[in-house]
């Protein structure tokens, strides 16, 4: 979110944190979205709620393109609920208009996991939202947060 | 569907059937509801998906007036997926309508429950919705359909 | 439906109807899908509801393969709302689980078209759900049913 | 939000803002909700989208004890888009618990309207969700935002 709302600020270095690391990934993954009409409310656009099934989708299928299957993760003990969500819109996104929505895991901090997003028009530099959505790693038997991720996943994502 | 759209035809009688038996409540189960904003598409009115929540939330406020919690039941190990839908769009429902969803247990056919629906104009007689949703009790624990219904929740749907 | 569930049905010949006429697709159109987190329930598989989402996109897209952009045809005054739904759950759908939605127009009487849906594992022969979906054409200015759909799309439709 | 995160704040004070005004209201609307099937995901509990639509529906009710009809406010003119959501997640809710949506409008400026949320067990001082939406007036048939709110609107929620 920094690019995007605070553009005075430096930009971001690799900081050890104390309990995590920074492991910003300056490439964004990219998914294709189109704005169906379940997606749409009343006025024609995009139900502001919806963008969070798509923010979800990108997150899934982007840690599958570095080998992590999200079931497999849930099977293996180890959640990933969200905890926080800030989002932006700037610009309505109308039936039948395509966007991309690109994410990228912007820092680690201990079991907690923040993503950045910004979903922009297929065809122009048009920003429909931006935000991040911030997930913790639950240790699904205990029902708690895990001291640390688990290996598999920290791994992978650092490398990424 | 035929006690809906043909009221010519005879009242339902108590026949009992091979593997199970009818109980046919008389009386429908009234849950009211609103279309809110999220609920509309691009047209201004009710996405006839959604629907189907209102009715699940009907099916699941009947049995907890019956004193069926339907968290306690799937944590007892029986759940109740729906194995089909049938659904009529007679008129569509408007941002801000208000209506009811009338629902009842029309058959108990061994393990599967069919309950029928009637979603009409809180303040006159205009029927929005009707259908059919069709349950089958299934074991948790073995993944499989149930020989039978728990008797807590057979008794009680018998006995309403 | 009777294509899906009793193959031991003779083929689909075309019959001139009274007010249309059968323009059957024999072959599928095919939209791929992945079951989300926010597309399962409590139980770990889609919620039954979400799969109206899912054979709606497949719908608008199957159109869009034909050049026809559902929100152009909107923004010219013809409307295609969802009339009648019926739906067989013959399996569930867990999360992660990759399927494709298969649909064609099974047929077009007067401003009615009549849609068939299988979603059907992507790596199996499984069948996950069977259906049919019907729209009718509306006028969007009068709020009426049109008299005949508009050429644009029958002439599409029945070519394809 | 200040209550729940920042303790520390002195109270909201009145204070006149350069294009706007403060019209804190200190009582919290409350609007009862329940964690039906299909609002939970696989781990059984509130997908974290789903509290946007219990939030919507707070808001609507909120305006309507209020004497506003929302689908009035839109059929004159006015739309109110949401166009920031700041959203913490503290406990997660599970299939079958009640809760309370509470909300008030926090403040004003200009034609942004601040929304506070507390989402809180019914029956102790759980505190499931808190957050803040925004939204702004837009003139619908301009497709602009509003150089001041409706009078209608203003009146009623500054004397709230």
């Amino acid at each position: 979110m920094s690019q995007i709302h605070q553009p005075q600020l430096p930009p971001i270095t690799e900081i050890e944190l104390d309990h995590g690391f920074r492991a910003t990934i300056e490439k964004w993954f990219e998914y294709s979205v189109v704005a169906h009409p379940h997606h749409t409310d009343y006025a024609g656009i995009v139900w502001h709620g919806n963008y969070l099934t798509w923010m979800e989708e990108a997150r899934v299928e982007y840690l599958r393109s570095l080998g992590i299957n999200y079931a497999d993760l849930v099977n293996l003990g180890c959640d990933l609920p969200v905890i926080e969500v800030n989002i932006r819109y700037h610009q309505s996104m109308k039936m039948g208009d395509r966007a991309i929505v690109k994410t990228r895991m912007n820092e680690i901090q201990g079991v907690r996991i923040h993503w950045d997003y910004q979903i922009t028009a297929e065809e122009s530099s048009l920003i429909y939202v931006s935000g991040r959505v911030t997930l913790v790693g639950i240790d699904r038997e205990k029902g708690k947060i895990m001291r640390q991720l688990p290996p598999l996943l920290k791994d992978v994502l650092v490398k990424s």
